[in-house]
Formats: structure tokens, sequence, C-alpha cells
């Protein structure tokens, strides 16, 4: 197994200016899954449903290539539920309802064949189950990919910091990045935050586009102007999916790698927005994913030779 | 002269979460002509002041090879004032306080010599003065840039529509480029602009980058992730300036030579924000906005090779 993805695998019920959901698919881990079966068909999810959640979905998984022997299914319980209003500019939510469910006394178990996988990403879940996952692990990945989010941020920070210190990629959005360095400027707010354990963060500023930083270095990929955005749940969680996937595939975790990786994220991520849910990453054939990113290599290219 | 400026130059009294000046020199055209002189010396200025203003920043202009024989010095008035207060965020401000004073009865005059300019830069300002200017030319430039903003929106559409029909590109930011479209969409808000006489729209995104519209393709320039940005006055004007006056020394208005002209204008733009007002764009060398520019191609340069 060369990619190991923990985290929720849910329902969410979604309204935006654009249209509502009833119950559909949803989940941190659901979009990392999918994202990155579009470049590592060797991946296998650790995470958590009821008896409620729809096989179907499973075995859409399953034929992307996704090993759910670690995906606990609890009887008689139902599955994490989610249910939020974005506000007119897509930018931001309210969250209408949140039902923990079987989520609440989640214990995760990395199979016996992933502990000592060579990629890992934690998506975004309470830190002390993330935690959990590494503690599990009886060889240090190659990498170790997390996500988090300002609720952790307010009631985990103490486990949030200590499980920080273990990874090496963190991905956040501009205003957990300010949260978390208590500094404005993201510039400012990268060098504190790459103190706290990462060597490498990713900013994720939404529809205008994604910061990569290291210590020294730093790289900016802009988000496709898109004719319609219908619903960016999950987009985020598409990205890191098709970050960590591609870089799952071509095993270089060098700064220039994680830049192509980003490239292949925001594509992935590209694809989520354009319908509700996950319904957009099933079905994408390999060349759909390579025109995106076409289109993102024409969106930035320039020719300017300095002399 | 192969570049007329048409803007104010004025006073401003700034205060942003990082502090706060006193009357100092502001202005479209004073950001447009410093920022453009570092790419052409044949340049001409139109704009009004009153007794008030400090020689001491005219003299900057024409040791920058700024002409200012367009300039109307108004003996017993006061030139332009206006004063505001930035947000935190810096991406917002109230306006404080405006006094028209001279630009109340601003009746522009094009000096002979720039009648058949090349390259015409129609900075902020009434519609009507902007027209004015238009209907002053003997022969249609090579390129006409106005930039507007909201508040003509608000107060002139009548007249600023009229006039667009009439330029080749034209600067807004993302919430005027919805306003003037009723688009929420930034790709629909352009294609609906793309058609009411500009050819090319620049849609300014401040911290978020800039966006470069024709009908058939788009590029995107980043903004500089700055370690302090302590004022964001003049940065759309600075973009302009260094964008106009990088096509104005290059002589071509090319699709592919304007995305090099936003990364220049984008380059002036992140000096401009490093200090309050005009300060930063004096006295840059050659060198420094070269090196300026190799920052914003390590940022987005990645290589990706697609089968």
């Amino acid at each position: 197994m060369s990619l190991l993805i923990v985290g929720t695998v849910a329902f969410d019920a979604i309204e935006t200016p654009f249209g509502k959901t009833d119950k559909i698919v949803g989940g941190a881990a659901s979009y990392i899954a999918l994202a990155a079966s579009y470049f590592t068909k060797s991946s296998q999810l650790v995470s958590v449903v009821g008896d409620d959640f729809p096989q179907e979905f499973l075995n859409t998984l399953k034929a992307q290539g996704v090993d759910l022997s670690g995906l606990q299914i609890k009887q008689g319980q139902k599955s994490f539920f989610w249910s939020g209003r974005y506000h007119n500019d897509l930018n931001s939510r309210d969250t209408l309802d949140t039902q923990l469910n079987v989520l609440a006394d989640f214990d995760p178990v990395v199979p016996e064949s992933c502990r000592e996988v060579d990629f890992l990403m934690l998506g975004n879940l309470m830190p002390i189950i993330q935690q959990k996952v590494l503690d599990q692990l009886t060889k240090r990945p190659k990498l170790i990919v997390l996500d988090t989010m300002n609720f952790w941020m307010d009631t985990s920070m103490d486990q949030l910091l200590k499980t920080l210190q273990q990874v090496d990629v963190l991905t956040i959005n501009d205003s957990e990045a300010r949260q978390l360095s208590g500094e404005y400027s993201l510039v400012k707010a990268a060098q504190k935050i790459l103190k706290m354990g990462p060597k490498v963060l990713v900013i994720k500023k939404g529809e205008h586009g994604a910061l990569l930083f290291n210590k020294d270095e730093v790289f900016f990929a802009p988000a496709l102007p898109l004719e319609d955005v219908y619903d960016p749940t999950g987009a985020g969680d598409s990205f890191a999916g098709g970050f960590i996937g591609y870089l799952a595939k071509t095993k270089d975790i060098s700064f220039e790698n994680m830049k192509r990786a980003i490239i292949f994220g925001s594509a992935m991520a590209s694809f989520t927005v354009e319908r509700f849910g996950t319904e957009r990453l099933i079905g994408l054939a390999p060349k759909d994913v390579e025109e995106r990113v076409q289109e993102f290599i024409d969106l930035v290219q320039f020719d300017i030779s300095l002399v």
C-alpha cells in the first residue's frame, strides 16, 4: 500500500445560492480518496460509517481502487452528518447542524498492511484521532500531510500542536493560518508555522488559489476562474487528495515536485466545485484531468526574458 | 510623446492598521506617472492642482521624465483632497473626507503635442472628464486604457458606458466588475463587459492578484506575498502605470505582451504598498524592478510535462 488516507466518510446537506441538497455523501476522506484515485490505485482508507451509509458509494471507491479494509461499519449507528449554508460569495458559510454519531467514539485501527505506508494523508478530524493513527505506525512514512481547521484550533490546540510536530506538510486556509500563527501577513504566518513542525505549509485560499511555503521558497498556484461554482464543499479535501495522490504516484517529495502536486490538486478541486458533493469527481477520464491541468498551465504561463 | 496620462494629482490622508499620515501626495495620475516612468521617459501628464501643491513632487515627476505642460496649476485654489481609513484586512476602506476643490470644475486641455499620442491612460476620474480628453484627440491612439471605480458606476453610469465604448482596455477591481456586469462569476462578468466596448479587461483583485481577459483567453498574475503591506493606496494606479508604461515602451499590444505588462504592473504595485503614499515609487533602480519581476517569475513557475 503506498497511500493511507484517514478522515471522515459522512453525509452532508448543503445550501448554496444555486440550490440545496438533501443528505448526500460527503466527508473529507471521501473527497481525498476519490481525488487521489486518479493518481494512485494503491490507497487504503481508515474511517468509520454507520449502517445507514450507502453501499453504492463504497462500491464506487472500491472501483476506483481504494482498499476499504480499514473502514469500520458500525451496526445500529448513524454516520457523521454535517449541514451548512454558504453565503452569497461562497467564501464563507454557517454550520446549520452537526451530528457526530459514529465519530463520537471513533477509534481508528490502521490495518497491518498500512503500518509501514510511504504516504499518509491525515484528513481534517479531531487531532487526537490523527495522533492515534500516527501512534500505530511501525515505520515513519516518507511523507505525512495533515489537514485541519479552525474548530480544532479553538477546542484542541494543545493536541493539535503536539501532532503538528510530527508531520511534514500542513494544509490550512488563510484565516486558519492567521489564527494558528497570530500573524496577519501570510508570509509571517508561514514563517511561524514552519517552526511548529511542518517543513512545508500549504495555505488554501479558495477561489484565490493556494500558496506553498518551505523555509526558503514560496510558490503560488491560482484557482481556475470558473463560469459557475455550485458548491465549494470538499474543494480543500479534493485539493489535498490530488496533492498527495500525485506525490504518491511520482514518489518525489522535492519542493519542485510539490509545485506540480499543487497544480494537480488545484485541478481536482476545480472539478469538485462544479457540482454538488462528490458527483464531479466520479468517472473522470485521465484526459479530463490532463486537459484541466493544461488550463492551469495556460492560465499562468508568460514569457519574460530579463537581461 | 508616446504616453499621455490623465488623472488626479492630489493630497491624501491615510489611516491603516499600521499607522496614519498627515496630508501626503497622492492621486491616481501621480502613481501612474511614477510607475510608468520606469519604462518610458516620453510621457505627459494632464491634470490639475491648486497653488498649495508641493513643487518638490512636481520636480520629482519632471526628474523622472514626465512632461508637465498639461498640468494646470490654479492660483488661489486648493488641490483635490481625499482621506480614508483602511480596515484590518486592508481590502476594504471607508472614505472619511473628500474635498473636490480644483477638481470640481476641471476642464482638461490636451497639449497640442499629445493629440496624436500612441498610448493613452485615462486614470480614475469623472467619466465626463475622461470623455473630454478623448474628444480632443486628432488621431485614435494605438491603445486606450481606462480605469474607473464603483462611485462612477453609482453616479455616472450613462456617461461611463458611452466612454467605455471608445476604449481598448478597462481596469477595475473584482467588486466593480460584478457591479458593472450584474454577474457574480468573474468569468461571466468578463464576457459581458467585453461586449460593452473594451477588447481587453483587467480585473484587479488586490492581494489576490489580477486577471486579464480577452474574448478567447484568460491570464492570471498573482500578487507577491509580502511580509508587510503598509498602505494599499495607489496600488491599482501603480499597476496601471506599470502596465501601460511597459506597453508604451515595447509598442506591442498583443495579448502575449499584455501578460508581461501585467507582471510589470504587479511588480510596481508591490513596491507601492510597502510604504505610505508614493514614497516607495521614487528612486527605484532598474535593477530593483528586474529583481522584483524575477520574484514573480519564481513565484508561479512550474514545470509540468503532459504526455
